[in-house]
C-alpha cells in the first residue's frame, strides 16, 4: 500500500506546438540546431560543456529565455498509478530548447529495446526499477534487462569504434585511450567483479510517506524497493589504467573525477555528468572499474555504453555512465551531482536552513534490507508459517552477515539460516528467504533488518532515518500482511464455512453475507458470559 | 494528510431507472406502495416493523428479488476528496426497493435546510461531520446546526401535536404519553443537562489508514476528529417517567429498550432502530433523559425531532433519535444495532473468526482528546511558540481532569493549565488551548493524551486500540507540522533572503530559484571541515 499513497503534484506541461519551432530558431543570430554540435563523428547525443565555457554561457543565456514546466513536488496525495508513474516535462524542454530533442527520442526508444518490463519511475530522465519477481526470481545476478537504471540526462549513443577516454589532471602522463586499447589484455590485467550497484533513493517511498521533502529540480524519483541490482562487471582496475597508462597520480591527487557524455541541468546552467571517487578506494584495486561488459553481454546502452565506471560499495551516482574523461583532482569534483545533490541533511534541516555545507555527501552505502515478498497489504492464509523473501546488502566495505525478520513489528526477530542466504561477495547483496513461524491472525506488522561484518545494523523506524532530501531510507523495512492462519481449528472451521456457502474470503473487507452464527448460539453465549455484570 | 489515503472502493452503482418503476410494481399480487403504509396520520416516513411480523417477512421475501449495488468497502486507496465523501447508494435502493424513495428524499431536503455547512460523510443514511472551525469556534457548546450526525436509516417527519410514546414490557403499568404530557411540569419535572455525545467511529480514518477493517453492511463511515458534538438538552429523566407513569420497572428490568421511527436494514431484514441502556444507568436520574430541547431551540428532525433518547457518558447510538416505545427487558435488546453492531473486537479477531459473541458491547466512551488545530500537515512559521487546540473528553461516569501535548511524538509531555479549559462538566467534553514551546525546526509529530478522573489515559500508538471494527479510535491524536522557528537567527536570516529574492516559502517542497550559498562561502566551508579525513 506504501505504493499508494503521496505523489508529484500535478502540473500542466507546455504545449508540445511550442518546441517543434526550436529547431528553425536562432538565438544571437545563429540557428538553435548550430550551437551545440556533436563535433565528434560517432558520438551521437553528446555535446562537450565542461571544455567549453562559451557554449555554456549561451545556453544558460538561451535557457534563460524560456519558461519551462514548473517542478513536480512531493505532496501529501498519492503517487499516479501509472507506468511511467512520472512524466519529465521539464528535463525534456531542457533538452528540447538547446536543439537536442533527439537525444529524449532515442532515449525513450533505448528504453523501450533494452528495458520493456520495468516499473518506469520517470521516463525522461529515464528512472526504472526491477519488478519484485525479476529481483527475486532471477538468481544473485539481475538480468541485465531487468536491472534498474538512474540516469541524469539522455542516453548518448557512442560508436565503439571511435570511442576514446582521456585521462588527465594530475597524472604523470595525460593519455587518450581508445575501446581496443583498454580491452587489450596485454596492456590491462582485466577483473571480474560481482557489484551491487543501488541508488540512495531506493526506499525513498517510505520517507515520502511519512513527510514530504525536498522538490529537487531533477525530481527525487519516489524509488520503492527496487532500485538495487547485482551484476557480474567485466574490465579493467582503474588503479592499473592510471599506473601503466599515465606513470601513475601526482602525490598532491586526492580524487578522481569522472566525466560522462550526458548533459545535465542545474539551476539553469549547463554541464556534463561529473562525480568523483577518492584515490584511496581506486588504489584498491578492483573497487574502481572501467567496465565495458554485464553479465557476460556487451554493457546495454543505458548503463553506459561503451564504457562505464563502477564503483564498488558506494552509491551508484558514482559510477559514472559513457564515461569519457577522467581528472585526477586534489579534492572532491565540483560537479553538482558530487557537491550539491547527495548530501544527507539531519532531520531537522529543510528548506529553511539548506546549505549545501551542511549536508554531508552520500559516497559509501549503509547496511539494508527489503522484503521483497508478499507484496504489503496481502492477505496470506497459512498453517502457521509464511514464507518471506528479500534482499540484504551493506556497502562501505562491508559484507552481510545476518539477516533478521520479525512477525510482530521488531519484537521478537528471526535470524534467516545461513542455506537460506546466497553466498557472501565482497561487494554484493545476498538473497534470503524464510518460513517465518507465525501463529497470530488479522493485520501483522512483518520487518527484516540486517547486521553487516562490521556489525552495523538499521535504524528501526523510517523516522529515525528520515531527512530533507529522503536519501539513504536504510531504516527496517517493513510491510503489513493479513495473516490467516488454517491450523487454528475456528479458522479451519471458518473457511469451510465460507466455502460450504460459496462465499468468498476475499476481497477481505467485503461483509460476509450469511450470519454466521445462529440465534441460539448467540444467546447461549450471552448466557454463558452475560453482557454485564450480574451484582 | 490523514484525510486523503484510503477510502471505500468505488463500486457502479445500480442505474435510476430501475426505481422508477417500483412504485407501479406489484409483489404478490398487491402494489409495492400499499405494502409499507405510513399507517399513523401526521407520521411521515414511519413504517411500524418491530409490531408487524407477517409485513417484516414480506418485505424481506421483497428484499431477495432484487439485487443491490455492493457494498463498498475500506481498502488500501485513497478516500474521495468530495462532500459528500460516500453516496449510500444500497441503502437507499433498499427503501427504494420497499416504495420508500420518499424517506430518502426528505432526508436529503432536511440535511439542506438544517445543516447546509458540515462535512457529509455519507449522504445517506445521513452521516455529517462538524467542521474544525465550527467546533472550535461555537464555545463549549457545538451550535445545532453544526453537531454532528450519524443517522442509520431516514428520517422520519413526526407531527409534535399527534406524537405518542408508548411505555411497555417490565413495567407495573404501561403507558402511551403525548408530547404536551411529557412537557408538563406538573407531571415530570425538567432538567437541562449539557452533553457530549460521540460516535464510537469518531476520528476512525486513523485506524483506515492504518490497516483497513471490516467493511459493513451499513457503511462504517470514515469519521475524522469530529463525530463528536456538546449541546444542552432539556426534558425529563426517563427515570420519573417510569416511576411516576408507569408505576416504576418489575424487579426483572434490567434494560430499557428504545425504539425509533425509522427503517433499518441488517442482512436482508428489515427493522425499526432499537438500542437499549441499563436500569442501572437509567436510574441515575439525568443520565437518561428524553428531550425535546437541544440548546434552547426545538430538538432539529435531524437530531430526532419531536423526541430523542439522550444517555450520557455513551456512545451516540444508544441515544435513540424519533423515539416513539420504550419497552423495559430482562437483558440488553435484541436489536442489530445493539447486538450485531458496535461490537469492540480484538485485534487479532478479523473475518475469518469474528463472532457476534466474541466483540464486547461499545457503551460507555473512553477517555479521548483530539487536536482540531493546526490541522495536520501544516506548515507553521512561529517564533519558539505553536499554538494548539483541540477537544478531550471522557463518557462512562468519568470527566476530564488533565489534557497533556506533545511536541515530539510523546516522549515529552507539557500539561494544559486548567485557565486553557473549559470548565468541567460531569457529562461533557473540555475545549482546550496551549501554547506549545517549540524548539525544533522540520516535520514534528504533536501529539494529545488526556487523563480522566479516574486515571484513566489513552494508549500511545492507533495499533494499540485498533480493532476489526475500527471503533473507538481512542489512541493519542497525533498530527505532524513542519516547523519553521523564526527566532533563530539561521532561520530569520533565510526568511529575509527569500522575502528579498521574491521568492515563497511555500509549497515548503518547491526548490528555491536561487542559489542560497555563494561558491566561495561553500569552499570556505569544505576547507574548514573538509569532506574526507586527511589522515
Amino acid at each position: 500500500m506504501s505504493h499508494h499513497r503521496r505523489h508529484h503534484h500535478p502540473h500542466p506541461h507546455l504545449d508540445q506546438q511550442q518546441h517543434r519551432s526550436v529547431y528553425e530558431e536562432r538565438f544571437q543570430g545563429i540557428p538553435v540546431k548550430e550551437l551545440f554540435p556533436e563535433e565528434k563523428t560517432g558520438w551521437v547525443g553528446y555535446v562537450e560543456w565542461e571544455n567549453a565555457p562559451e557554449r555554456k554561457r549561451i545556453a544558460s543565456e538561451l535557457l534563460k529565455t524560456k519558461k519551462f514546466t514548473p517542478i513536480p513536488e512531493f505532496q501529501f496525495v498519492p503517487l499516479p498509478d501509472t507506468n511511467p508513474i512520472l512524466i519529465g516535462h521539464r528535463w525534456k524542454e531542457y533538452h528540447e530548447a538547446l536543439g537536442l530533442k533527439s537525444i529524449v527520442d532515442f532515449s525513450w526508444e533505448i528504453v523501450q529495446k533494452e528495458k520493456h518490463d520495468m516499473l518506469h519511475v520517470l521516463d525522461f530522465p529515464y528512472n526504472g526499477e526491477t519488478r519484485p519477481e525479476h529481483l527475486l526470481g532471477d538468481g544473485k545476478v539481475t538480468q541485465n534487462r531487468h536491472h534498474f537504471v538512474r540516469n541524469h540526462g539522455g542516453v548518448p549513443d557512442i560508436d565503439p569504434d571511435v570511442f576514446e577516454l582521456e585521462i588527465g589532471g594530475l597524472v604523470k602522463n595525460p593519455v587518450k585511450l581508445s575501446l581496443r586499447d583498454l580491452q587489450d589484455p596485454s596492456l590491462f590485467p582485466q577483473a571480474e567483479v560481482t557489484v551491487t550497484l543501488q541508488c540512495s533513493g531506493t526506499r525513498r517511498r517510505e520517507q515520502i510517506n511519512v513527510y514530504p521533502g525536498d522538490g529537487d529540480e531533477l525530481i527525487n524519483a519516489p524509488w520503492g524497493e527496487g532500485a538495487i541490482g547485482t551484476a557480474v562487471y567485466r574490465g579493467v582496475p582503474l588503479k592499473k589504467v592510471l599506473k601503466r597508462a599515465c606513470g601513475g597520480v601526482l602525490p598532491e591527487c586526492k580524487h578522481l573525477e569522472f566525466i560522462g557524455a550526458d548533459t545535465y541541468f542545474k539551476k539553469g546552467e549547463v554541464y556534463n555528468y561529473a562525480v568523483s571517487a577518492p584515490w584511496r578506494k581506486v588504489r584498491a584495486n578492483e573497487e574502481v572499474l572501467l567496465a565495458w561488459e554485464m553479465n557476460g553481454e556487451p554493457l546495454p546502452k543505458l548503463h553506459g555504453a561503451p564504457l562505464r565506471v563502477v564503483v564498488t560499495g558506494y552509491i551508484g551516482a558514482r559510477s559514472c555512465k559513457w564515461v569519457y574523461r577522467i581528472n585526477a583532482l586534489s579534492e572532491p569534483s565540483f560537479g553538482p551531482v558530487q557537491r550539491q545533490e547527495y548530501l544527507y541533511y539531519s532531520q531537522q534541516i529543510g528548506k529553511q536552513n539548506a546549505l549545501v555545507s551542511n549536508g554531508f555527501s552520500i559516497q559509501a552505502m549503509p547496511v539494508s534490507s527489503a522484503i521483497m515478498k508478499p507484496s504489503d497489504g496481502q492477505v496470506i492464509i497459512h498453517d502457521g508459517k509464511i514464507n518471506l523473501q528479500g534482499w540484504a546488502y551493506s556497502g562501505g566495505g562491508n559484507w552481510v552477515e545476518r539477516v533478521e525478520i520479525s512477525p510482530d513489528g521488531g519484537h521478537v526477530w528471526y535470524a534467516v539460516p545461513p542455506e537460506n542466504l546466497t553466498k557472501k561477495h565482497y561487494h554484493a547483496w545476498r538473497l534470503w528467504n524464510y518460513d517465518v513461524p507465525v501463529d497470530a491472525e488479522g493485520w501483522l506488522e512483518f520487518c527484516v533488518r540486517t547486521w553487516d561484518s562490521s556489525n552495523n545494523t538499521e535504524p528501526t523506524y523510517v523516522r529515525s532515518a528520515w531527512n530533507w532530501d529522503l536519501h539513504v531510507t536504510s531504516s527496517c523495512h517493513r510491510i503489513k500482511l493479513y495473516s490467516v492462519n488454517r491450523s487454528r481449528p475456528a479458522t479451519a472451521k471458518r473457511l469451510k464455512q465460507l466455502e460450504d456457502h460459496g462465499d468468498s474470503f476475499e476481497p477481505l473487507t467485503k461483509p460476509l453475507e450469511f450470519t454466521v452464527e445462529p440465534f441460539e448460539e448467540y444467546e447461549a453465549a450471552c448466557k454463558a458470559d452475560p453482557r454485564e455484570p450480574e451484582d
